[in-house]
Parts: C-alpha cells; structure tokens; sequence
C-alpha cells in the first residue's frame, strides 16, 4: 500500500500520467449527499443491473435446452450440458455474492474473511482479475463491513479490465476497520461513470451499468458514515474505506 | 367491482366478517412518507427479496444437473432434464418480471397492455390464482404505470393463497389512470405484513419477504403521487390505483 502513503509520487506531465487523471481524494462525507437519487431510483437501478446480470446465463441456459432438444445437433449434447452447467454455476455465484453485497442478507448477521473470500472468489472466477484476498479467514465482518468489502473488491477488480491483480486487506482498531484495495495491473483505471458513482455524483452521459455499482459502494459507505478516498496512478489504483465502530 | 361502491354491503357482527377485517381504505397521499425506511434499506431489501425468489430455481438447475451426471440415476434422466427446463424457464420469467416491476427498464418507455399480460401471465402460471386480464392489448403505460400493474396484479394473485381469480382493470382519463383489481376466491386475504407494507407502515413483527412488495407497491404510487386504496371483503378484496398524468 506504498502509493496511498505517495499519492504525489508519480505525477508528472507525461501523457501516461495524464490519462490516468492525478490523484483524487474524496471523502463521503463532505461529498454530495446521496439525495441527488431518489430512494426509489436506487432500488430500480440496482436491481435493473441485477436483472441484466442474471438474463445472460439465464439465457444461456434455455439454449443449451434448446440445443439438447435439437436433433441435428445430437453431437454437441455434450456441448450443450457444459454450457448449462457453466451458466447455472455463474448464476448460483450471481445470487451468493448479490445476497450480500446488494441485499439485506438477513440470515446472518456476521460474515467470516473465509466466507467473503469464497463468495468474492467465485465472482473473480468469472473476470480477468486475478484476486489476492489479504484477509484473515477467521476476522468477522458485520453486514455493513461485509458489503463494503464485496462492493470493494468488484469494483477492485472491475478496474483491471485486461488483468492484473486486486489485493484487498482489513485492519480493526478500536475506532472502527479500515479496508483497502490495490488494483494493479496495464490499463488500470475508472471509468467516468464509475468515478462519478464512488463520488457520489450523478450519472453524467454514460452507461447506468457503469454507475450503480460504484455509487452503491459509495451509498454503503455513506449509510455507515464512513469515508472512502482513492487514489489513481500510473497502472494503479488504491483504495481506502474507513468505516467507524 | 361492484365491491368497491358497496364497501360496507356485508359487514355484520359475524366472525367470517370480523376475521376479514372492515373495509380499509388508504390514501397513500396522507399516508406517513416512505421515510420509515431508509433508501439503502428499500434497495437491500428489495435485493434480498430478488435473491431470494432466484436462489431457488437456481438451485433446482443445480440439482438436475448432479442428477444428469449420476451413474446411478440413468433412469432420471428426462425428469431431471424437465427440472432443468422448468427451473430454468422460472428463472426467466422471474428476470422478466423484475426488469419491469422492480427495475428502471432502461430499454423500454412505455409497456403495451399485449407485453404486461405476457409478463405477469408468466408469474401466474408459477402460482395458484388465475389471470383475469381485462386490459386493452393496445393500452400503453409509462414506466410509473407498468409497475404499478404488475405489482398489483402480483399482490392480487398472491392474495388468493388457495386459489381463485385476480381481475385487473384499467381505465384512462383526462386527468389519469385508473388501475383496479379484484382478488375472488376462499381465503382472499392480506397478510398482516401485506397491509403494513401497502399502508406505508414499517414492518412490524413478521416476515420481510411478505412486507417488502406490498411496500414496493406503496412506494411506486406513492413515488408517482398516486393514491392506492383497497377493501377487503368476505372471499374478496378490491384495490384501486390512481396514477395522475
């Protein structure tokens, strides 16, 4: 976590440093209230982009039925199994991780690092990231605490869309826990849209898909009273949640 | 809906009468605001709700695929393959559903009479009350107004537990829309939650899951600056949605 001690290391004219934006701290709480979305708009966001997360196995699964059913295609059967099986498989990951990290999850109070590191693993699985989760097995994480992690540790590696690696740690203290993501990797960056969710501004002219999920984390944060600060760099990013007692 | 100009026609002192409770009617405008629960609460629990109807056809596919892959089931094949069909053709339905009922639907403006039957048939089709559409095919309704149909329809249908009919009506004005309903069947009833839920009220002793779409309910018209009334009735309960141009 060597870049969140020097924000200022790298920054220069060059065009690298450039596109990849100078460092930016923003605290939650001075930040826009997150009035500037209904309550209302909230939910039908989130769950808009839950819908559009679930159609795509979804999908593919009634094809590979379709196919099984097909009788010119009785050499792809296997094809076919493999196809529902790998969407069944991402869709049971969806509802695990979504339970959590979107919904109330009222089944359990606390998590465990071991169960957020299977439920956020399972989603990795499904991205070019590669996740290092730092985390005690044995630490618990309250509702809030578990969703911040989550939301996190997507949004870490959703910021490495041709690879690298999202290295996520969480250090208690008698005030409260800090949780930090490192995304390293070519191409590491936020999207505006995504930028102006963490920030917790309104969506500007880009994709709502982009925006929801940062702008949740942000909403977690917020609801906690935290704060969230990142930093952006020349093939990296480093974030910072603090989320007090 | 003949019940709805006679609301008080069979109130008496008898217990069928008195377990149905007397006529209720809400205005969602005078209503206590949907403040009583937070904006990240709506969503999460929302969220949880969603997961939680996906979790189980998701599993069934899960569980028909270790069946297909069982030595020792060979002769299970094709029912297994039917639990991967049906599970997999719920879990469409469901995302169908939600896109428009719970999600902002980006993809769409407005919903023809045709395309809410088609959805909302779907849902019945999982359920044991039947479908009385009696809406213009060609009928078009904004956003606003597709969710409040297809969350009525839904409480209608699920307030016949046993079975019966839900009636859906819906009339354009000058001024506005008009939706009714008419649940008629044995045990037409609101759950206590339900009522709380469509009332505005918080969630008192008893299940989320029953509360949060009632409360959905309340919270579009509510958003639309509606009003939502409903009567309950021996066997039957009527509701009324006014949505304002």
């Amino acid at each position: 976590m060597d870049d969140l001690s020097t924000p200022n290391l790298t920054r220069s004219d060059s065009e690298a440093t450039a596109q990849t934006s100078a460092p930016v701290e923003t605290d939650v709480d001075t930040a826009p209230a997150s009035a500037n979305i209904s309550s209302h708009d909230l939910a039908t966001q989130l769950v808009a982009k839950l819908c559009h997360d679930f159609i795509s196995p979804a999908g593919a699964i009634m094809s590979g039925l379709d196919l099984l059913e097909d009788p010119s295609a009785q050499d792809m059967k296997q094809e076919a199994l493999n196809l529902i099986a790998a969407s069944a498989k991402k869709m049971v990951t969806l509802v695990h991780f979504a339970r959590v990290a979107f919904g109330a999850a009222t089944s359990s109070e606390a998590f465990s690092g071991s169960q957020l590191e299977k439920i956020l693993g399972d989603m990795y699985s499904t991205m070019r990231a590669e996740l290092d989760f730092a985390i005690d097995p044995q630490m618990l994480f309250d509702k809030p605490a578990s969703r911040a992690l989550l939301n996190l540790g997507l949004l870490a590696g959703n910021s490495l869309p041709t690879g690298g690696k999202a290295k996520l740690e969480a250090v208690k203290s008698d005030d409260g826990m800090t949780i930090t993501a490192e995304s390293r990797g070519p191409r590491a960056r936020l999207k505006a849209e995504a930028i102006e969710g963490l920030t917790g501004l309104p969506l500007g002219d880009g994709l709502n898909g982009q925006w929801i999920q940062p702008h949740w984390l942000y909403s977690v944060v917020h609801e906690a009273r935290g704060t969230l600060d990142y930093t952006t760099d020349v093939d990296s990013l480093s974030f910072k949640i603090f989320l007090p007692a």
